[in-house]
Protein backbone atom coordinates (compact mmCIF):
# COMPACT_ATOMS: atom_id res chain seq x y z
CA UNK A 1 0.00 0.00 0.00
CA UNK A 2 2.60 2.71 1.16
CA UNK A 3 4.26 1.89 -2.38
CA UNK A 4 0.94 2.85 -4.73
CA UNK A 5 0.55 5.69 -2.50
CA UNK A 6 4.21 7.18 -3.43
CA UNK A 7 3.54 5.79 -7.08
CA UNK A 8 0.39 8.14 -6.31
CA UNK A 9 2.57 10.95 -5.10
CA UNK A 10 4.84 10.64 -7.49
CA UNK A 11 1.81 10.40 -10.16
CA UNK A 12 0.98 13.67 -8.76
CA UNK A 13 4.03 15.66 -8.44
CA UNK A 14 4.73 14.50 -11.87
CA UNK A 15 1.36 16.20 -13.41
CA UNK A 16 1.77 19.17 -11.19
CA UNK A 17 5.26 20.36 -12.63
CA UNK A 18 3.67 19.29 -15.98
CA UNK A 19 0.83 21.59 -15.39
CA UNK A 20 3.61 24.07 -13.84
CA UNK A 21 5.41 23.92 -17.65
CA UNK A 22 2.22 24.44 -19.11
CA UNK A 23 1.40 27.52 -17.76
CA UNK A 24 4.72 28.71 -17.78
CA UNK A 25 5.01 28.75 -21.25
CA UNK A 26 1.79 30.68 -21.87
CA UNK A 27 3.25 33.29 -19.27
CA UNK A 28 6.67 33.32 -21.01
CA UNK A 29 4.68 34.42 -24.12
CA UNK A 30 3.09 37.00 -22.69
CA UNK A 31 6.75 38.52 -21.53
CA UNK A 32 8.16 37.98 -25.33
CA UNK A 33 5.24 39.96 -26.17
CA UNK A 34 5.35 42.85 -23.67
CA UNK A 35 8.84 43.12 -24.55
CA UNK A 36 8.49 43.73 -28.36
CA UNK A 37 5.76 46.19 -27.79
CA UNK A 38 8.11 47.88 -25.67
CA UNK A 39 10.24 47.35 -28.42
CA UNK A 40 7.78 48.99 -30.92
CA UNK A 41 7.05 52.02 -29.08
CA UNK A 42 10.68 52.89 -28.16
CA UNK A 43 11.51 52.75 -32.04
CA UNK A 44 8.45 54.90 -33.17
CA UNK A 45 9.46 57.56 -30.21
CA UNK A 46 13.02 57.25 -31.42
CA UNK A 47 11.61 58.16 -34.63
CA UNK A 48 9.74 61.01 -33.35
CA UNK A 49 12.12 62.50 -30.88
CA UNK A 50 14.83 62.05 -33.48
CA UNK A 51 16.63 60.27 -30.63
CA UNK A 52 19.26 58.35 -32.38
CA UNK A 53 20.50 57.04 -29.18
CA UNK A 54 16.96 55.11 -28.38
CA UNK A 55 16.83 53.75 -32.05
CA UNK A 56 20.45 51.96 -31.01
CA UNK A 57 19.02 50.96 -27.67
CA UNK A 58 15.67 49.26 -29.86
CA UNK A 59 18.64 47.27 -32.49
CA UNK A 60 20.78 46.38 -29.52
CA UNK A 61 17.75 45.08 -27.63
CA UNK A 62 16.33 43.11 -30.48
CA UNK A 63 18.87 40.41 -29.09
CA UNK A 64 16.87 40.00 -26.12
CA UNK A 65 13.79 39.13 -28.06
CA UNK A 66 15.71 36.60 -29.77
CA UNK A 67 17.29 34.82 -27.06
CA UNK A 68 13.73 34.67 -25.42
CA UNK A 69 12.26 33.12 -28.46
CA UNK A 70 14.96 30.31 -28.70
CA UNK A 71 14.33 29.83 -25.18
CA UNK A 72 10.55 29.14 -25.45
CA UNK A 73 11.14 26.98 -28.31
CA UNK A 74 13.40 24.38 -26.89
CA UNK A 75 11.25 24.69 -23.66
CA UNK A 76 7.99 23.45 -25.79
CA UNK A 77 10.48 20.89 -27.62
CA UNK A 78 11.39 19.53 -24.35
CA UNK A 79 7.40 19.24 -23.03
CA UNK A 80 6.30 17.36 -26.60
CA UNK A 81 9.66 15.19 -25.92
CA UNK A 82 9.04 14.92 -22.33
CA UNK A 83 5.74 15.03 -22.03
CA UNK A 84 4.02 13.78 -25.36
CA UNK A 85 1.12 16.28 -24.69
CA UNK A 86 -2.44 15.10 -26.29
CA UNK A 87 -5.70 17.06 -27.08
CA UNK A 88 -6.00 20.47 -25.54
CA UNK A 89 -2.24 20.92 -24.36
CA UNK A 90 -0.77 19.38 -27.26
CA UNK A 91 -2.47 22.28 -29.06
CA UNK A 92 -1.16 24.81 -26.69
CA UNK A 93 2.46 23.64 -27.69
CA UNK A 94 1.70 24.15 -31.25
CA UNK A 95 0.60 27.70 -30.69
CA UNK A 96 3.18 28.68 -28.60
CA UNK A 97 6.27 27.07 -31.12
CA UNK A 98 3.92 29.38 -33.65
CA UNK A 99 3.26 32.55 -31.54
CA UNK A 100 6.70 33.17 -30.88
CA UNK A 101 7.84 32.98 -34.10
CA UNK A 102 5.12 35.95 -35.17
CA UNK A 103 6.63 37.94 -31.96
CA UNK A 104 10.34 37.32 -33.13
CA UNK A 105 9.58 38.83 -36.46
CA UNK A 106 7.38 41.90 -34.76
CA UNK A 107 10.67 42.43 -32.85
CA UNK A 108 12.48 42.57 -36.36
CA UNK A 109 10.02 45.06 -37.64
CA UNK A 110 10.45 47.23 -34.60
CA UNK A 111 14.43 46.82 -35.29
CA UNK A 112 13.52 48.20 -39.00
CA UNK A 113 11.72 51.00 -37.75
CA UNK A 114 14.15 52.00 -35.37
CA UNK A 115 17.26 51.53 -38.48
CA UNK A 116 15.03 53.85 -40.71
CA UNK A 117 14.88 56.46 -37.34
CA UNK A 118 18.48 56.86 -37.62
CA UNK A 119 18.44 57.43 -40.89
CA UNK A 120 15.48 60.09 -40.95
CA UNK A 121 17.24 61.73 -38.26
CA UNK A 122 19.99 63.28 -40.81
CA UNK A 123 16.92 63.51 -43.82
CA UNK A 124 13.86 65.42 -42.52
CA UNK A 125 10.45 64.08 -42.56
CA UNK A 126 7.54 66.73 -42.25
CA UNK A 127 5.60 67.26 -38.86
CA UNK A 128 2.39 65.24 -40.83
CA UNK A 129 4.38 62.64 -42.05
CA UNK A 130 5.41 61.81 -38.22
CA UNK A 131 2.28 62.04 -36.89
CA UNK A 132 0.26 60.08 -39.82
CA UNK A 133 3.04 57.48 -39.20
CA UNK A 134 2.56 57.86 -35.21
CA UNK A 135 -0.94 57.58 -35.34
CA UNK A 136 -0.50 54.42 -38.10
CA UNK A 137 2.02 53.08 -34.67
CA UNK A 138 -0.94 54.07 -31.91
CA UNK A 139 -3.38 51.94 -33.72
CA UNK A 140 -0.87 48.78 -34.34
CA UNK A 141 0.16 48.47 -31.05
CA UNK A 142 -3.25 48.66 -29.63
CA UNK A 143 -3.87 45.54 -32.30
CA UNK A 144 -1.06 43.66 -31.18
CA UNK A 145 -1.94 44.63 -27.36
CA UNK A 146 -5.50 42.83 -28.54
CA UNK A 147 -4.09 39.76 -29.97
CA UNK A 148 -1.82 39.46 -26.40
CA UNK A 149 -4.98 39.72 -24.53
CA UNK A 150 -6.83 37.66 -26.40
CA UNK A 151 -4.17 35.14 -26.21
CA UNK A 152 -3.89 35.14 -22.48
CA UNK A 153 -7.57 34.67 -21.92
CA UNK A 154 -7.60 32.32 -24.81
CA UNK A 155 -10.61 34.38 -26.10
CA UNK A 156 -11.84 33.49 -29.21
CA UNK A 157 -14.63 36.78 -29.68
CA UNK A 158 -11.60 39.02 -28.81
CA UNK A 159 -9.21 37.40 -31.16
CA UNK A 160 -12.29 37.78 -34.09
CA UNK A 161 -11.95 41.51 -33.45
CA UNK A 162 -8.25 41.90 -34.02
CA UNK A 163 -8.89 40.57 -37.45
CA UNK A 164 -11.78 42.53 -38.35
CA UNK A 165 -9.83 45.97 -36.87
CA UNK A 166 -6.93 44.93 -38.99
CA UNK A 167 -8.90 46.00 -41.96
CA UNK A 168 -8.84 49.38 -40.52
CA UNK A 169 -5.22 49.46 -39.92
CA UNK A 170 -4.70 48.09 -43.49
CA UNK A 171 -7.07 51.40 -44.87
CA UNK A 172 -5.18 53.81 -42.89
CA UNK A 173 -1.68 52.20 -44.11
CA UNK A 174 -2.75 52.49 -47.88
CA UNK A 175 -3.76 56.07 -47.33
CA UNK A 176 -0.06 57.08 -46.21
CA UNK A 177 1.15 54.91 -48.93
CA UNK A 178 -0.86 57.12 -51.27
CA UNK A 179 0.12 60.41 -49.79
CA UNK A 180 3.81 59.71 -50.02
CA UNK A 181 3.91 58.68 -53.71
CA UNK A 182 1.68 62.53 -54.63
CA UNK A 183 4.63 63.91 -52.29
CA UNK A 184 7.60 61.97 -54.16
CA UNK A 185 5.95 62.91 -57.46
CA UNK A 186 5.29 66.90 -56.39
CA UNK A 187 8.61 67.25 -54.64
CA UNK A 188 11.12 64.35 -56.16
CA UNK A 189 13.98 65.91 -53.64
CA UNK A 190 11.54 64.36 -51.08
CA UNK A 191 11.82 61.18 -52.61
CA UNK A 192 14.08 59.29 -49.81
CA UNK A 193 12.26 60.83 -46.89
CA UNK A 194 9.40 59.57 -48.40
CA UNK A 195 10.18 55.87 -48.88
CA UNK A 196 11.30 55.99 -45.48
CA UNK A 197 8.42 56.80 -43.99
CA UNK A 198 7.01 54.11 -46.41
CA UNK A 199 8.99 51.47 -45.47
CA UNK A 200 8.09 51.81 -41.78
CA UNK A 201 4.69 52.35 -42.68
CA UNK A 202 4.86 48.90 -44.32
CA UNK A 203 6.68 47.63 -41.06
CA UNK A 204 3.95 48.46 -38.86
CA UNK A 205 1.07 46.91 -41.49
CA UNK A 206 2.95 43.67 -41.35
CA UNK A 207 2.82 43.98 -37.18
CA UNK A 208 -0.73 44.10 -37.60
CA UNK A 209 -0.60 41.20 -39.94
CA UNK A 210 1.55 39.19 -37.71
CA UNK A 211 -0.99 40.30 -34.66
CA UNK A 212 -4.19 38.37 -36.88
CA UNK A 213 -1.86 35.58 -37.23
CA UNK A 214 -1.67 34.98 -33.53
CA UNK A 215 -5.19 35.52 -33.33
CA UNK A 216 -6.02 32.64 -36.06
CA UNK A 217 -3.66 30.57 -33.46
CA UNK A 218 -5.85 31.73 -30.52
CA UNK A 219 -9.09 30.55 -32.15
CA UNK A 220 -7.22 27.25 -33.51
CA UNK A 221 -6.29 26.64 -29.73
CA UNK A 222 -9.91 27.09 -28.40
CA UNK A 223 -11.65 25.17 -31.34
CA UNK A 224 -9.35 22.95 -32.65
CA UNK A 225 -10.01 24.43 -36.49
CA UNK A 226 -7.50 25.96 -38.73
CA UNK A 227 -8.83 29.48 -39.78
CA UNK A 228 -5.61 30.70 -41.88
CA UNK A 229 -6.94 31.39 -45.52
CA UNK A 230 -10.72 31.62 -44.51
CA UNK A 231 -12.59 34.88 -44.97
CA UNK A 232 -13.51 36.37 -41.40
CA UNK A 233 -17.60 36.54 -42.66
CA UNK A 234 -17.10 32.71 -43.53
CA UNK A 235 -15.77 31.76 -39.90
CA UNK A 236 -18.02 34.05 -37.75
CA UNK A 237 -20.61 32.07 -39.61
CA UNK A 238 -19.26 29.01 -39.16
CA UNK A 239 -18.35 29.84 -35.13
CA UNK A 240 -21.89 30.72 -34.60
CA UNK A 241 -23.49 27.50 -36.13
CA UNK A 242 -21.29 25.56 -34.17
CA UNK B 1 3.49 -17.93 -29.03
CA UNK B 2 1.06 -17.15 -31.64
CA UNK B 3 0.12 -14.08 -29.56
CA UNK B 4 3.38 -12.97 -29.35
CA UNK B 5 4.03 -12.80 -32.79
CA UNK B 6 0.73 -11.74 -33.56
CA UNK B 7 1.40 -8.73 -30.78
CA UNK B 8 5.04 -8.38 -32.75
CA UNK B 9 3.22 -8.15 -36.51
CA UNK B 10 1.25 -5.48 -35.28
CA UNK B 11 4.34 -3.86 -33.73
CA UNK B 12 5.66 -3.72 -37.17
CA UNK B 13 2.98 -2.99 -38.83
CA UNK B 14 2.16 0.55 -36.58
CA UNK B 15 6.02 1.70 -36.58
CA UNK B 16 5.72 0.86 -40.43
CA UNK B 17 2.70 2.91 -41.09
CA UNK B 18 4.66 5.16 -38.56
CA UNK B 19 7.71 5.42 -40.86
CA UNK B 20 5.39 5.58 -44.00
CA UNK B 21 3.70 8.71 -42.26
CA UNK B 22 7.25 10.48 -41.81
CA UNK B 23 8.11 9.47 -45.24
CA UNK B 24 5.03 10.79 -46.27
CA UNK B 25 5.20 14.55 -44.70
CA UNK B 26 8.90 15.39 -45.60
CA UNK B 27 7.45 14.36 -49.50
CA UNK B 28 4.72 16.29 -49.28
CA UNK B 29 6.78 19.81 -48.00
CA UNK B 30 8.70 19.21 -50.84
CA UNK B 31 5.33 18.95 -53.39
CA UNK B 32 4.78 22.11 -51.51
CA UNK B 33 7.79 23.79 -52.55
CA UNK B 34 7.70 22.65 -56.02
CA UNK B 35 4.38 24.38 -56.51
CA UNK B 36 5.22 27.40 -54.72
CA UNK B 37 8.51 27.55 -57.37
CA UNK B 38 6.43 27.32 -59.72
CA UNK B 39 4.18 30.16 -58.46
CA UNK B 40 7.51 32.46 -58.27
CA UNK B 41 8.53 31.43 -62.04
CA UNK B 42 4.85 31.98 -63.35
CA UNK B 43 4.82 35.36 -61.62
CA UNK B 44 7.94 36.81 -62.81
CA UNK B 45 6.70 35.16 -66.53
CA UNK B 46 3.58 36.90 -65.91
CA UNK B 47 5.62 39.83 -65.47
CA UNK B 48 8.06 40.25 -67.91
CA UNK B 49 5.59 38.89 -70.77
CA UNK B 50 2.88 41.54 -69.54
CA UNK B 51 0.43 38.22 -69.46
CA UNK B 52 -2.28 39.20 -67.28
CA UNK B 53 -4.14 36.12 -67.45
CA UNK B 54 -1.01 34.29 -66.29
CA UNK B 55 -0.55 36.42 -63.37
CA UNK B 56 -4.55 36.04 -62.61
CA UNK B 57 -4.05 32.22 -62.71
CA UNK B 58 -1.04 32.56 -59.90
CA UNK B 59 -2.95 34.83 -57.54
CA UNK B 60 -5.89 32.08 -58.08
CA UNK B 61 -3.64 29.10 -57.42
CA UNK B 62 -1.85 30.08 -53.94
CA UNK B 63 -5.71 28.88 -52.58
CA UNK B 64 -3.94 25.34 -53.50
CA UNK B 65 -0.52 26.51 -52.11
CA UNK B 66 -3.06 27.64 -48.81
CA UNK B 67 -4.76 24.02 -48.34
CA UNK B 68 -1.69 22.24 -48.63
CA UNK B 69 -0.05 23.51 -45.96
CA UNK B 70 -3.50 23.42 -43.61
CA UNK B 71 -3.16 19.65 -44.93
CA UNK B 72 0.35 19.09 -43.90
CA UNK B 73 0.11 21.01 -40.86
CA UNK B 74 -2.73 18.64 -39.78
CA UNK B 75 -0.69 15.51 -40.08
CA UNK B 76 1.72 17.11 -38.46
CA UNK B 77 -0.27 17.77 -35.53
CA UNK B 78 -2.04 14.52 -36.03
CA UNK B 79 1.36 12.34 -35.90
CA UNK B 80 2.31 14.49 -32.81
CA UNK B 81 -0.84 13.71 -31.04
CA UNK B 82 -1.22 9.83 -32.16
CA UNK B 83 2.52 8.89 -32.13
CA UNK B 84 4.20 11.17 -29.65
CA UNK B 85 7.50 11.32 -31.34
CA UNK B 86 10.86 12.02 -30.22
CA UNK B 87 14.66 12.73 -30.44
CA UNK B 88 15.17 13.09 -34.58
CA UNK B 89 11.40 11.88 -35.45
CA UNK B 90 10.08 14.74 -33.10
CA UNK B 91 12.61 17.34 -34.56
CA UNK B 92 11.80 16.00 -38.13
CA UNK B 93 8.08 16.57 -37.36
CA UNK B 94 8.78 20.44 -35.55
CA UNK B 95 10.69 21.20 -38.90
CA UNK B 96 7.88 20.34 -41.09
CA UNK B 97 5.76 22.88 -39.28
CA UNK B 98 7.93 25.67 -39.03
CA UNK B 99 9.17 24.85 -42.77
CA UNK B 100 5.13 24.81 -44.51
CA UNK B 101 4.77 28.21 -42.83
CA UNK B 102 7.68 29.81 -44.68
CA UNK B 103 6.73 28.27 -47.95
CA UNK B 104 3.18 29.18 -47.43
CA UNK B 105 4.15 32.92 -46.76
CA UNK B 106 7.03 32.67 -50.07
CA UNK B 107 3.43 31.99 -51.72
CA UNK B 108 2.12 34.77 -50.98
CA UNK B 109 4.90 36.75 -51.82
CA UNK B 110 4.70 35.00 -55.12
CA UNK B 111 1.03 36.65 -55.48
CA UNK B 112 1.79 40.12 -54.23
CA UNK B 113 4.26 39.75 -57.37
CA UNK B 114 1.58 38.71 -59.51
CA UNK B 115 -0.40 41.35 -58.28
CA UNK B 116 2.74 43.94 -59.40
CA UNK B 117 2.91 42.55 -62.53
CA UNK B 118 -1.28 43.22 -63.67
CA UNK B 119 -0.81 46.85 -61.88
CA UNK B 120 2.76 47.59 -64.50
CA UNK B 121 0.57 46.04 -67.41
CA UNK B 122 -1.16 49.25 -67.65
CA UNK B 123 2.18 51.34 -67.05
CA UNK B 124 4.87 50.46 -68.79
CA UNK B 125 7.84 49.28 -66.87
CA UNK B 126 11.88 49.88 -68.63
CA UNK B 127 13.77 47.01 -70.41
CA UNK B 128 16.43 47.05 -68.25
CA UNK B 129 14.31 47.37 -64.95
CA UNK B 130 12.64 44.24 -65.97
CA UNK B 131 15.93 42.37 -67.02
CA UNK B 132 17.09 43.13 -63.24
CA UNK B 133 14.09 41.59 -61.79
CA UNK B 134 14.47 38.80 -63.70
CA UNK B 135 17.78 37.96 -63.00
CA UNK B 136 17.27 38.90 -59.26
CA UNK B 137 14.27 36.31 -59.66
CA UNK B 138 16.76 33.76 -60.82
CA UNK B 139 18.92 33.91 -57.72
CA UNK B 140 16.17 33.78 -55.41
CA UNK B 141 14.72 30.93 -57.68
CA UNK B 142 18.50 29.36 -57.25
CA UNK B 143 18.59 29.77 -53.30
CA UNK B 144 14.78 28.40 -52.73
CA UNK B 145 15.66 25.49 -55.04
CA UNK B 146 19.22 24.76 -52.88
CA UNK B 147 17.15 25.41 -49.33
CA UNK B 148 14.60 22.41 -50.70
CA UNK B 149 17.31 20.18 -51.75
CA UNK B 150 18.97 20.75 -48.61
CA UNK B 151 15.54 19.85 -46.73
CA UNK B 152 15.75 16.70 -49.33
CA UNK B 153 18.37 15.49 -48.02
CA UNK B 154 18.94 16.96 -44.67
CA UNK B 155 22.60 17.83 -45.96
CA UNK B 156 23.94 20.97 -43.32
CA UNK B 157 26.56 21.47 -45.70
CA UNK B 158 24.55 22.77 -48.50
CA UNK B 159 21.97 24.38 -46.16
CA UNK B 160 25.06 26.70 -45.06
CA UNK B 161 25.94 27.41 -48.81
CA UNK B 162 22.05 29.02 -49.07
CA UNK B 163 22.46 31.22 -45.74
CA UNK B 164 26.09 32.50 -47.69
CA UNK B 165 24.57 33.01 -51.27
CA UNK B 166 22.16 34.60 -49.71
CA UNK B 167 24.53 37.58 -49.01
CA UNK B 168 25.03 38.23 -52.92
CA UNK B 169 21.10 38.64 -53.32
CA UNK B 170 20.75 41.08 -50.64
CA UNK B 171 23.30 42.62 -52.85
CA UNK B 172 21.88 42.45 -55.76
CA UNK B 173 18.38 43.88 -53.73
CA UNK B 174 20.26 46.40 -52.42
CA UNK B 175 21.69 47.78 -56.13
CA UNK B 176 18.15 47.83 -57.66
CA UNK B 177 16.43 49.85 -54.92
CA UNK B 178 19.26 52.58 -55.15
CA UNK B 179 18.68 52.26 -59.26
CA UNK B 180 15.06 53.08 -58.83
CA UNK B 181 15.68 55.57 -56.04
CA UNK B 182 17.48 57.43 -58.75
CA UNK B 183 14.97 56.80 -61.36
CA UNK B 184 11.90 58.93 -59.23
CA UNK B 185 14.23 61.65 -58.51
CA UNK B 186 15.23 62.09 -62.28
CA UNK B 187 12.13 61.34 -63.53
CA UNK B 188 9.45 61.83 -61.09
CA UNK B 189 6.68 60.62 -63.32
CA UNK B 190 8.19 57.02 -63.39
CA UNK B 191 7.25 57.01 -59.81
CA UNK B 192 4.88 54.39 -59.90
CA UNK B 193 6.53 52.07 -62.39
CA UNK B 194 9.85 52.12 -60.35
CA UNK B 195 7.51 51.62 -56.53
CA UNK B 196 6.23 48.41 -58.23
CA UNK B 197 9.75 47.27 -59.36
CA UNK B 198 11.21 48.17 -55.72
CA UNK B 199 8.26 45.79 -53.80
CA UNK B 200 8.65 43.49 -56.31
CA UNK B 201 12.13 43.35 -55.52
CA UNK B 202 11.49 43.12 -52.06
CA UNK B 203 9.11 40.44 -52.23
CA UNK B 204 12.44 38.29 -54.21
CA UNK B 205 14.74 39.48 -51.08
CA UNK B 206 11.94 38.13 -48.52
CA UNK B 207 11.64 34.66 -50.81
CA UNK B 208 15.50 34.81 -50.13
CA UNK B 209 15.43 35.25 -46.46
CA UNK B 210 12.44 32.59 -45.97
CA UNK B 211 15.09 30.41 -48.29
CA UNK B 212 17.10 30.73 -45.51
CA UNK B 213 14.75 30.22 -42.93
CA UNK B 214 14.80 26.55 -44.40
CA UNK B 215 17.91 26.00 -44.18
CA UNK B 216 17.92 27.02 -40.27
CA UNK B 217 15.52 23.92 -39.62
CA UNK B 218 17.54 21.92 -41.72
CA UNK B 219 20.52 22.25 -39.24
CA UNK B 220 18.37 22.27 -36.18
CA UNK B 221 16.89 18.92 -37.47
CA UNK B 222 20.53 17.33 -38.15
CA UNK B 223 22.48 18.59 -35.41
CA UNK B 224 19.64 19.70 -33.07
CA UNK B 225 20.78 22.86 -32.30
CA UNK B 226 19.00 26.51 -33.10
CA UNK B 227 21.52 28.73 -35.13
CA UNK B 228 18.80 31.51 -35.56
CA UNK B 229 20.40 34.71 -35.04
CA UNK B 230 24.04 33.41 -34.66
CA UNK B 231 26.22 35.01 -37.38
CA UNK B 232 27.10 32.44 -40.06
CA UNK B 233 30.64 32.48 -39.44
CA UNK B 234 30.40 31.39 -36.00
CA UNK B 235 27.48 28.83 -36.47
CA UNK B 236 30.25 27.33 -39.57
CA UNK B 237 33.13 27.41 -36.55
CA UNK B 238 31.08 25.52 -34.38
CA UNK B 239 30.28 22.85 -36.65
CA UNK B 240 33.89 22.05 -36.84
CA UNK B 241 34.27 21.49 -33.77
CA UNK B 242 31.79 18.62 -33.25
Amino acid sequence: MAKLSDSDNLHQHISKQYDHELIDIRSRVLSLGGLVEEQIEAAVKALVDGDVELAQRVIEDDGKVNSMEVSIDGECTQILALRQPSARDLRLVVVVIKTIIDLERIGDEAKRIARHAIDLKSNSARESQLTELERLAKHVRGLLRAALDAFARMDVDAALKVVQDDKLVDREYESIMRQQISNMMEDPQSTPVCLDIMWMSRSLERIGDRSCNICEYVIYYAKGKNIRHISIEQVEKDLQVE
